[in-house]
């Protein structure tokens, strides 16, 4: 293979066209090659520059692709030996696991144990319950719900339904009429860019730490996204006042992600004023507020003024992600605009499920599955801070599905998610969620979703967890 | 308001921005103003020609407006009167109307009886095998299937079960590994449009009757619709071999919409060869081909050619549009590059929907509610062929859920339109499906979709019908 790196882009089989970015793409398809034994165990790569020559990209995407591969485990790199092509054991399967390997695609494969951040426990998914409203929704149903929707928005059961525990649960000023259902908060956001954009809208603030998939698809769009800091209050909302031409912020009040701080009332006063003194519009990721254990809930920014500020939701945290279902609450004179951009088509989930989560949640079953849920998740968080609290800072954890844990100093990162990749142990660094550009003092840190896991792979999970901690 | 004309366009709150075309938007807005009664009965509206002026359009789209109104009841033309907003009996509303006109938005308002084409019988929905499905989905679902997404394609266990079943009753070779899952047909063409423009395709031909809302989907993607001429054989594909410059071809080869005829073998013949000699694309949308009456299935143009054909399933006709599901055969070679415009999030229905639908034609529920639906429709097109075949020439009835009455000379289509209004029936006219560029002989005539109404309304709808035919 040495002899032909002058073709080794292109048996990359390398798509720059795909959006996700030159250094996702290139690190997927590295991947996939050393996954896929078409680069076997052992084989040294090119250097990252001849690579970035070779590709016609810059150097450092390649050192990045690199280093996270090297992080996962798929690659190696020692002093003087280069990069090369890890040798390492096949990981065992989980059932789950094996069926997405026989999907092939962008799939999410990799170890048998994941505490990677983003997902609620699947196994506690309330099928008995669910069906029994999926019948109570079928019988009562009216034939239109079967037919194209009437309704851009929605189904107005749902909106009527959400309405009420929205406002109930998380203080949301939430007339139906002003609720745009989606299918979740990435389909969310795409609208929300879209009718940014049709404003004019060049740029929107960030959080300093957020998701790259967000951040990437508000480039998509031709959103430019500003970073601001984060620290133990939250997002320092304060820096908005001193930046022109920013249209938009994206905050996750209740629960910054990754770092787990709520968004305290001064900079959630400075976030509503420098909305109503520019004519700004503030997006509210609202995605575990359900999750809060010990203090009072934290209610949602949108009550402060729901006509600045467009709350987002989804049941892919406190349901499943597969149901595809999120819903925004967005001021009333931009509700015409969300619509413009959602087009034709009602691109939420079918007219059935979204009748079954109406059904769920005016039943009381989304209140009780939530209440269980949190019990479950509690339990784990402490169980987590007990096993690891005495080697490691553990952060964040008031809320939600994941806790921040700060390493050792002169423990790095890689290092860490290296040994978990040896041990089969999926884990996630709080570096790979900062900004581009942002200004924040260096951290290490991981960010341990204690929700991901199933009950029953917990224990082993977290005896894991403990093992590859220094 | 005769003093105001001068906001009048600005009154109208007419959105150009909502890719719904001009004349749409005015129209819908138009109707909107008439039916809240912001304009009163009997106001007079300016001429077309200064409401065209005021609002910096062409005269003609305001007069296509207008007459569209006309014939759907709202506005009334008297020589030397104009046109003014007509004294209206409200409607009946059927229950299911009461429900949509609850729900704002551009709603598909109007009469209590429909013989509008696009629609099965929502009342034939099978309620209770659905139910039986989705409880085994539900109980067999791996925890995964609750997940993200692994594969953007959708659920392997539904492509799997399409597979089986369009190579069986369609003969359509369907690899599980070229199928691709979307929200029902408009999101597929959405993606294929994406796909072609990612091609660097400009144009595409169309048949010179179809979906307005397809032409207007592909010009929206930057894609320059061309009519082909349509005749009792189906679309004349010969003139495509005349045409430079033009991608793909979007066809109704199993039963042409909306004039019902079947595509010929030749002409099945003529546009593989096209095809094949210029790299063009076929699009196949076979929006009902499960439903055929009087003589042997015609299978799927895409067994000619599956490196060629694109097919596109639904289940919106067989089954229920509300469900939001629908499938693409895709060219191997066509995959990527349909995924990379699907992008990071699965659109699709939700899992459980994917996996209920599977389950639901695995254990051959799908085949017998087709059965059984086909019977209904069978029936209900020989009562239609009986109650108006004598006044009308009636044709397109092999297959399908709609039929074309030719009207006789001198009568036009808006009258009778206008008379189905006034009765409480909503009938749909050929003309208004003809692409605008389309070189065809004049044809009054009306797309009548007998597949619309529910059984109990179904002897109603066809008396009302045959009340107001000539």
């Amino acid at each position: 293979m040495t002899d032909s790196w002058a073709t080794f882009g292109a048996d990359l089989h390398l798509d720059l066209s795909t959006g996700r970015g030159l250094r996702a793409g290139l690190t997927e398809a590295l991947r996939e090659a050393a996954r896929s034994g078409r680069l076997a165990a052992g084989t040294r790569l090119p250097s990252s520059r001849s690579l970035a020559v070779d590709l016609g990209i810059a150097r450092n995407t390649v050192a990045e692709a690199y280093a996270e591969l090297v992080a996962e485990g798929w690659l190696t790199a020692r002093q003087g030996s280069g990069t090369r092509v890890a040798e390492r054991a096949r990981p065992r399967r989980t059932q789950a696991a094996a069926g997405a390997a026989r999907a092939r695609g962008p799939a999410r494969r990799g170890p048998s144990y994941s505490l990677q951040p983003g997902s609620p426990d699947l196994s506690g998914f309330p099928r008995a319950a669910w069906l029994t409203a999926a019948r109570r929704a079928l019988t009562n149903a009216p034939n239109e719900a079967f037919g194209y929707a009437v309704d851009p928005r929605g189904r107005i059961e749902l909106r009527e339904a959400l309405a009420g525990y929205l406002a109930r649960a998380r203080g949301v000023y939430a007339d139906p009429e002003r609720i745009v259902l989606c299918a979740g908060f990435v389909h969310g956001l795409t609208l929300l860019a879209g009718a940014l954009r049709a404003r004019r809208v060049r740029e929107v603030a960030v959080e300093g730490y957020g998701l790259d998939i967000h951040r990437d698809l508000l480039a998509k769009a031709g959103l430019r996204t500003r970073p601001l800091g984060v620290d133990g209050d939250g997002a320092r909302t304060g820096e908005l006042g001193g930046r022109a031409g920013i249209g938009a912020v994206l905050l996750t009040p209740a629960h910054q992600f990754p770092t787990g701080a709520a968004l305290t009332p001064a900079r959630r006063a400075a976030a509503v004023d420098w909305a109503r003194t520019t004519g700004g519009l503030i997006l509210e990721d609202d995605y575990d507020g359900e999750f809060r254990y010990d203090r009072q809930p934290v209610g949602a920014l949108q009550g402060l003024d729901p006509e600045r500020v467009v709350y987002l939701g989804t049941a892919s945290k406190s349901l499943a992600p597969g149901l595809r279902t999120g819903w925004m609450v967005v001021p009333a004179g931009l509700v015409e605009e969300v619509l413009a951009v959602k087009g034709l088509t009602d691109w939420t989930s079918s007219a059935l499920e979204q009748l079954t989560l109406a059904e769920f949640i005016t039943s009381g079953a989304y209140d009780r599955h939530v209440r269980g849920m949190r019990l479950r998740y509690r339990r784990r968080r402490d169980e987590l801070v007990a096993a690891v609290g005495g080697r490691v800072g553990v952060s964040g954890i008031a809320a939600g599905l994941h806790a921040v844990l700060d390493l050792p100093e002169g423990v790095t990162e890689r290092s860490v998610i290296q040994s978990g990749a040896w041990q089969d142990l999926a884990l996630d660094g709080l570096s790979r969620h900062r900004h581009p550009e942002a200004d924040l003092p260096p951290r290490a840190a991981l960010v341990v979703g204690y929700g991901t896991p199933s009950d029953s792979a917990w224990a082993p999970t977290l005896a894991a967890l403990s093992a590859v901690l220094p």
